[in-house]
């Protein structure tokens, strides 16, 4: 089961590779000048076209929404369009670099959005200069920009600010389309499926799943009430934070409770044997270890891998160095082992989840996505790998394939429409169908900008 | 001198026609499901792409930026992207019809912006439930917005609010991308081309015309200003409101005098000859009238015109009617005629300014749109007629004047590079060419979006 372990030579020939996309990245950006632009989505036939799409004739379609609001859905693009939002203030594993250093990352997720999911988006990063925006800013700006987008994917935003804002915003009720914050529900989304894809290929059921999370940050707090909402019970979760694992009665946390209402939620619900100390304690006989903590090798210890149960699961999440390298956690003893790098067998990769996810949320017009809606993606995200077969190395699919786009969005749709959420209503195989065209549109859309030299090859 | 009058039967006729657009609008609105949308501007050459668009590679863009803020106008497509943020409270000739039915004007302005000026313009109509935001969210919501956007274009805001916003984020030294009001610097702009070109056509210098005008709101207030940059003295324009021609004096302008600055300060700077009482008694001798009033026939009279200079010129620019048909108009001797309307002569037309202006101002980076720049914008276009050889009916180009748009692209970018506001430094022949290039780029674009079938036809 184990494979052999890797010379300090392999080590860094790895870590030379994952450096190759920096350096392109530097040199490209500004090549192409940004990432995403704007073009016509309707037809520019000739100049009296503009009495149409402008002044004189926009003016009834104004007219007709005005009267019913719910026209701003076929009028504009809105029930195709979100805002990608962030701060800036905990951009990937770069902290608080503010909302300019941070636009690079939303515009690429602008790009994933089209590519893989047909969802337009615009990418807003917000500030003030040198000063970050509050809670109550960032909330603002969401509820102004209401009427112009059909969803809002928060991004990048730091502790607890990310929960007020989003808690916030689900639960006023003049919000009435879906607000996401992909750090969490997003992540959460996707590590579920890989989880119950693994549970699957190792023959281990849900509710009896054993599971060790390292990190209570946004993705594993979100992680752990959607596989709560997937079957596996809070109490066999054991969480550990940097000062060890998270308990009922810990001074710091009741202490904090106001600051971070979730992990003191969780710190009543899970660790059902009272378990404390390190999180080495929490490994020990569970049967998944889940961390989204430091990205350095070896915050998980080969030791800790070792006394989980057999046929063990470990996903490594931090990026862009895993909390334990993969030949590390084999050498241990674990099974399926899966990391956030697409260099590495079984990626958790966001990008699985959020483009199929918004895909079928608009194309129902759903007013929220809610934790059962992330479950059905799940599935859908784990359902790939079940039927083409799973193996230790295939537990969760890779982003090129295509079908899965399309039976997230066509699963998360249904599950809306299921829950009383959705405004559009409609049949399966039709929610299929549209979410299948809008997606082989805009891949169709960016192989002709290439082909016809609209987008010059890279240098 | 005076064309034949026409009959009601032919009225009825030029209005039905007007009506085509507005019905074609209400049918294609919803068959495009919008105007605009997002397509990659980089390549995606395979997978591996993502890997240097997003994590881990996006990582090293990023870091440049947080190293030095400047490089957001290269690492990220901010260098072409402006906002077009409205709160639906003035749109078109509707009023106050809110951010969702203001909607898709602000769209249709971002495809004017992309297909004649190749800039991406994002379209923002903003506003909570029933409450439309003050003028101090939309100040906060632009400059949150500043880190992502090149420019910003504010549109169909009410007064006053629309003079506090955009004075409040002209002034802030923390703003350093142009924040420009079309209604008011655009219409400028365009107008102000209008008299070059017809006072040129005519024989009239700018410094001797006598100028009447109707209506002092954004538009003609900011009008005012540009003909007086152009070269028109102040006190020889005469401008009149529904109440009569302002006045040093009049009690209610003094009265008003925070509400409407501008107001108050053209009421001490023009009429130098303090004429007082209703409109007709400013059109006396009057070598121009530009109206900017009510959308009716009649609001200006044919006896006032009769009243004018000898080889007058009379702008009549409400939508969809103008305040004198041109057939009365030139009955009653006007010899240059312009309306806002695309099937009569002289078209005074927003579209001629806003792409063109934008486009050189965000080729060199400018930090702010003057009003020199305006009339640099002014005279180009008028250039453009003048060049071509003008006639009675022909003073001011049509927007299917191509070399238009580059060509006030290159007169306000270098106009900004002499008055020191631009950051991109460049000889007058590189920025033409680059001007020249983004247009034909959005142009074809889009021309190749019809003919691959990414757009369909009209139905």
């Amino acid at each position: 089961m184990t494979e052999k372990e890797l010379t300090q030579e392999e080590i860094d020939q790895l870590l030379a590779k994952a450096n190759k996309p920096a350096e392109d990245a530097v040199r490209l950006h500004p090549f192409y000048q940004g990432k995403m632009q704007t073009v016509p989505k309707c037809s520019v036939w000739g100049f009296d076209a503009f009495a149409v799409w402008y002044t004189p004739g926009v003016a009834k379609a104004c007219r007709a929404i005005a009267d019913n609001p719910a026209e701003s859905f076929r009028m504009t693009n809105r029930a195709n369009t979100i805002a990608v939002v962030s701060d800036g203030t905990r951009v990937l594993g770069l902290g608080d670099i503010g909302p300019e250093a941070g636009q690079p990352v939303m515009e690429g997720k602008a790009l994933l959005f089209k590519y893989l999911g047909g969802v337009d988006a615009f990418a807003l990063s917000i500030g003030e200069p040198d000063k970050r925006p509050t809670a109550e800013e960032i909330i603002k700006f969401v509820k102004l920009l209401q009427p112009s987008v059909g969803g809002i994917n928060l991004e990048d935003i730091s502790k607890p600010k990310c929960y007020t804002v989003l808690e916030t915003l689900r639960n006023d009720p003049e919000i009435t389309i879906p607000i996401w914050h992909d750090d969490a529900q997003g992540t959460a989304s996707v590590v579920t499926g890989g989880v119950i894809g693994a549970a699957h290929h190792v023959g281990k059921s849900l509710d009896q799943l054993k599971i060790a999370m390292l990190g209570v940050g946004s993705a594993n707090t979100r992680t752990a009430y959607v596989l709560e909402a997937t079957g596996v019970p809070l109490k066999n979760i054991t969480m550990a934070d940097s000062k060890g694992i998270i308990t009922k009665d810990r001074p710091d946390i009741i202490e904090q409770k106001d600051y971070d209402m979730f992990k003191y939620d969780l710190a009543q619900k899970t660790n059902e044997e009272g378990l404390s100390g390190d999180f080495g304690v929490a490994t020990e006989g569970a049967d998944v270890l889940i961390s989204a903590s430091k990205s350095a090798p070896n915050v998980v210890k080969k030791e800790w891998v070792s006394k989980m149960a057999s046929d063990s699961i470990v996903y490594a999440n931090a990026n862009p160095i895993p909390e334990i390298w993969p030949w590390d956690a084999k050498a241990a003893g674990a099974r399926v082992v899966g990391t956030g790098r697409s260099d590495f067998d079984n990626q958790i990769n966001n990008s699985l989840g959020f483009p199929g996810i918004f895909r079928g949320t608009l194309d129902v017009n759903a007013t929220t996505i809610t934790d059962e809606m992330c479950v059905a993606a799940a599935h859908a995200i784990a359902d790939i790998a079940i039927q083409k077969g799973t193996t230790d190395k295939y537990v969760i699919p890779t982003m090129d394939e295509w079908e899965l786009y399309p039976s997230v969005a066509t699963k998360v749709g249904m599950k809306a429409i299921e829950q009383g959420v959705a405004r559009n209503i409609m049949e399966e195989d039709e929610l299929h169908k549209i979410a299948s065209e809008k997606i082989k549109y805009a891949r169709d859309l960016t192989q002709s900008l290439m082909d016809n030299k609209f987008i010059a090859p890279p240098i």
